[in-house]
């Protein structure tokens, strides 16, 4: 009796379209259809790196609750509609039919939080179905579709990590690589009216979307420094700055150190995974700040779907493909080259190839 | 007609003790007898790492100062008598026979500023007389003695960084390393009320000096990490952090974001001239938080002198030698260990060896 469904199963770096079974929503849970799921660099670097979590998991003492080597369903941007309620769950409240999203994470029966789609028991949005807790549900208002409510997840990490730069009066801005995460920084420095925004970034098309999501100057690292670019439109470099590390490998804290104004705040957003370098002496000669940015918290998470809901964020120039789950191993290829994709969503019954949207 | 005094000069690494010219006031300047002045940490750093201060300012595109391949002379914490006014210089304002301290810094006379001590043109204390400028110097108060004067300086450092550290309620602290930079900022700590002040070290002279100037539990890392220390004492390590990286050697900031709880701070007030590595994983798993601290601004030297004068801070635990200007070069040896001494007063006239006072 047990029904299956298709998903992209992910088990120590492979990932393979295979027949899985469907999850059954126990109390408090609800069973959703997904309807569109934004594919991150996250899962690209975690296919990749997995051994490096569990390593740096283990070497902080956390405890374990994922295991790479173990099959799991990535897929953490998600938008979905409720198709059955379990135990508990008012239908009031939460009626099936419910075009919904939520953080990617469940309350479990035992009563522990457990991250959606980075574990071996709850599957994540590369596949028709998944769990959501129903308390943690949020309706997508005004009509909203799919695709963009998908997207309140990335843009909720922007949004934190620009809260987390502490953008006070005259503070510019230069971001540092314009994926996913980097245009979120972006939007969101927009939309609080920071007037300076340079964007760096080697790929054309990636400048252009960071233009139309917002950045006032957008450069080319190859041919002029992003620090250069920023210094000749902020009066020679004396404005309050914060750099953005959207990258996320070895070497950009250390050369944004290097580069930083004295008394200059540096945040690390991209999620770098491998031992890096840097030279202390530049953070004490100029007094450097570095804040490490990680995920949201519920508010900002909810106020994001907000904000894209009511326009204060248009994310449709970042949808750039989509594709049904038979296409997921080939959109992680695709993402590897920036010039033909930004966001890939997934969307569960979709083409077997990706499309350009 | 030129007069020559005594002075420890340093050149290319190397420190002798040798005859050199006096120095004359300018318009503005104060030539003054030095009474007292500390041996820095930095001092020693900057003989064996000195082409590395020059390289990192290079890199940063500094415009260089300093050259340390020609003589410069040292010492940056002092406490002197006024001699003789320059031209301008106001005797009602600043009489001979002033005992002085002053921030490490002059007012060329062609209106640039330069640091004292880190130059080649003004020296610093470990000479007979220095000059200051008259601006900035400020009277030793409430009948103060030059020695615990000339700790004004590294007490503002510490100052300095406990207030980049934002202690609020409840903050407690891990100070790593306490030679006089750790303790100046375990002092401060202990001055603003902070209630558990955790210090590492691996000296026990140093861990007993802590404890008199206010640490509330003291550590060998060999024997305890210091963060279990502070789990223990700090109700399993849900009290909020800051952790103090007072040391400067590679693998500190890396071992202290590895260890650090989620949402702590580190303040780094040792400095390393030397590439370090770490892993940004642990800075975004646990959204920390690094603040680099350099020096002081003149408020909060100048309060710390007041600060030191009222008895506030009693810096007595840690002076624990004296010695003339001959005995610079034996006194900079000494330091190399830290069961000998913490602070090492250089004073003019003084003997011709190492005394413990």
């Amino acid at each position: 009796m047990l029904r299956v469904m298709r998903a992209a199963v992910a088990v120590d770096g492979r990932l393979s379209v295979e027949d899985i079974d469907d999850p059954v929503p126990g109390a408090g849970e609800v069973l959703t259809a997904v309807k569109a799921c934004g594919i991150c660099g996250s899962d690209l670097h975690t296919l990749q790196h997995a051994h490096r979590m569990v390593d740096a998991a283990r070497e902080m003492g956390s405890p374990l609750t994922f295991d790479p080597t173990q099959p799991y369903v990535m897929g953490h941007e998600f938008a979905c509609e409720v198709l059955e309620l379990g135990a508990g769950v008012d239908a009031g409240v939460l009626a099936p039919g419910t075009l919904v999203t939520s953080m990617p994470v469940v309350l479990t029966p035992d009563g522990a939080i457990e991250t959606t789609a980075y574990s071996n028991r709850y599957n994540g949005g590369y596949a028709d179905r998944m769990l959501l807790t129903a308390g943690l549900c949020l309706a997508v208002p005004n009509g909203l579709d799919a695709r963009r409510a998908a997207l309140t997840e990335p843009m909720a990490v922007g949004r934190h990590a620009v809260g987390k730069a502490g953008v006070g009066p005259g503070t510019t801005a230069l971001v540092h690589g314009c994926g996913p995460v980097g245009l979120a920084v972006i939007a969101d420095l927009a939309r609080r009216g920071v007037e300076i925004i340079v964007a760096a970034d080697f790929s054309p098309r990636r400048r252009a979307v960071a233009t139309a999501m917002g950045a006032t100057d957008v450069v080319d690292p190859a041919v002029e420094p992003g620090i250069e670019a920023w210094r000749r439109v902020s009066a020679g470099g004396l404005k309050p700055l914060v750099q953005f590390d959207a990258i996320g490998v070895p070497g950009i804290i250390g050369r944004a150190m290097l580069d930083a104004p004295p008394q200059s705040r540096l945040v690390v957003v991209g999620v770098c995974m491998e031992q890096d370098s840097m030279q202390p002496m530049f953070g004490i000669m100029k007094e450097l700040e570095i804040r490490f940015a990680l995920a949201y918290d519920p508010m900002e998470f909810t106020d994001t779907l907000r904000v894209i809901a009511e326009g204060e964020i248009d994310v449709t120039p970042m949808l750039t493909g989509a594709c049904g789950i038979e296409a997921v191993p080939d959109a992680f290829a695709a993402l590897g080259n920036p010039e033909e994709h930004v966001k890939i969503l997934v969307e569960p019954g979709g083409p077997s190839g990706i499309v350009a949207i």
